[in-house]
């Protein structure tokens, strides 16, 4: 019986070994590089190998697991959010943005600049218990849907990317999110998106506190920016939370180019992937120009610093999941 | 071959469940109330099962993993690496308090207050990349000894909680350290020490840049507390880095009192554990006073809270490994 069930599971391993670990990518270079990346440092008489506690891999959210125009879906919540809290309270709408905010007026709010849009996020994430703020973005998942897919947003994920993290996890890599979006946002959904737990999120967040509310020990969501997870921010993000550099690193914009470049600097074999949105058909098409997902360096010098440039409409067979 | 090899492993399991699995624990009630609780939490059929997911369990260190006194080990390592700094560079020593550091002045360094403490760890552990901060830290931990017990300080940890630590994670718990101390400092160590990986430890911090020195990508310690992670502070580490309320939580300290408050709060079963330091002949004997580990409210409300507090001179049979 037990021998039975032994080679049974033997069997299975087998087949898995010989299965497409990434069906939704074509035959093309991209794919074969990656395979042949995981095959190396996973093979224990290779000099490429890495021991599993070494191999971590690191992936932006916005424009590498989920999409982001026409803007950060996180930007949308926290408009949508804002309009709710004015409706409870309309005092709460306190500057012209705010207001804007309230009343969809996009125009507006875009006009703004980072100011008022970090002023959105500031006045839509805080002076909210930490649970509170995460069942809320996870009803605003339930029901909010994409203004030209009418998808919900957390549909709008990359199916060769979960293809491609769970293709590491099978191969004993643990992976993060190293986002310059929000901690908690991102939090609330990506174990059933992408099942990556809470504590392999690292993210911008706001300030925080622990206050015993009528009698309850809680975490308070404050305003004013704690930590922003970009650019120059996500080496440093990642060794505070993980403590190594990662060998396999994902990303898609400029924001995403010093933890490239960090990490594929380190001794021993390093994948670099940049997602090229280059998909009007499918998803969208958009790099050098933009306000969201600004690719100029990583095209420019991702391919000396041999990384991958993953060409969307020819390496993916399908989009979504 | 396989049923053989299989039997063997079955075997080897009865054992381990029928070894004590605390056995510098003496036959008292607290390590009975520690084996009931993870019993509880590991009985797939009881009601106060928990799955290995939720198993979080959080110490702090300073007290509760290691030894504290005269002063927090991490205290002596800044004074020496400003004697050594200041030898290389008399400019270094900018300061009385900094000067003192240097001539291991502890009476001036100790009347220097909280102030004169900060300007001493900011000195010594800023300006320095993160890889040969850790170099130098496990440089120290090989030639420094304790001024008392003349043992080196990564051996003064308590034998009795690296056998919880392990307990609990044969039973499937994750461990993490969650650390007033600094969390490169604790890293340094952690690993070897307690087998806790980098990942794992939540401690207060420095600043940290990203530049790219003489081509190379470097993460680097700056000056400037970046997070103190004590009191209302160790809820809101845990947060951010773990993002799920432990199930388990020691400590030894007022220090500790937050997060063992918020912890035990939360639905389900819930195990708080405070290390009281009677031990003189052992180790040492301290509570109420002094100046590192000061320990009131969790010896006044702890017990009404249903924490453990654990009596070193009563339960512990060895303190050492």
């Amino acid at each position: 019986m037990f021998a039975r069930t032994l080679t049974f599971a033997v069997a299975l391993t087998a087949t898995a070994a010989f299965a497409d670990p990434l069906p939704s990518w074509n035959d093309t270079d991209a794919k074969a590089r990656i395979i042949a990346f995981v095959d190396g440092v996973t093979d224990a008489d290779a000099d490429t190998y890495v021991t599993p506690a070494d191999r971590i891999a690191v992936f932006d959210n916005d424009g590498t697991l989920w999409a982001e125009l026409p803007v950060y879906f996180q930007l949308i919540y926290g408009i949508d959010r804002i309009a709710r809290l004015g409706k409870e309270n309309p005092d709460f709408l306190t500057s012209d943005v705010l207001k804007a905010a309230a009343a969809g007026d996009m125009e507006t709010i875009m006009a703004s600049g980072e100011k008022g849009l970090l002023e959105i996020i500031d006045a839509s994430h805080s002076g909210v218990p930490v649970d509170e703020f995460l069942a809320d973005v996870r009803d605003w998942l339930g029901r909010a849907r994409h203004p030209s897919t009418d998808m919900p947003y957390d549909e709008m994920i990359y199916q060769p990317m979960l293809e491609l993290l769970s293709y590491l996890r099978d191969e004993d890599f643990t992976t993060y999110i190293v986002s310059g979006g929000g901690l908690h946002f991102i939090r609330a959904f990506a174990e059933e998106a992408y099942n990556i737990p809470p504590n392999q999120v690292i993210g911008s967040a706001l300030n925080s506190s622990y206050k015993v509310i009528d009698g309850v020990p809680t975490v308070v969501k404050d305003p004013g920016i704690a930590f922003i997870d970009d650019k120059e921010g996500k080496p440093v993000g990642i060794d505070a939370k993980i403590g190594k550099r990662p060998i396999f690193v994902g990303g898609n914009s400029d924001g995403d180019f010093q933890m490239l470049e960090w990490a594929t600097a380190g001794e021993g074999p390093r994948f670099g992937l940049i997602v090229h949105h280059t998909d009007a058909d499918r998803e969208f098409a958009y790099d050098r120009d933009g306000h969201v997902g600004t690719l100029n360096r990583g095209l420019d010098e991702g391919p000396d610093l041999g990384w991958l440039i993953v060409d969307m409409a020819n390496d993916w067979s399908s989009v979504w999941p």
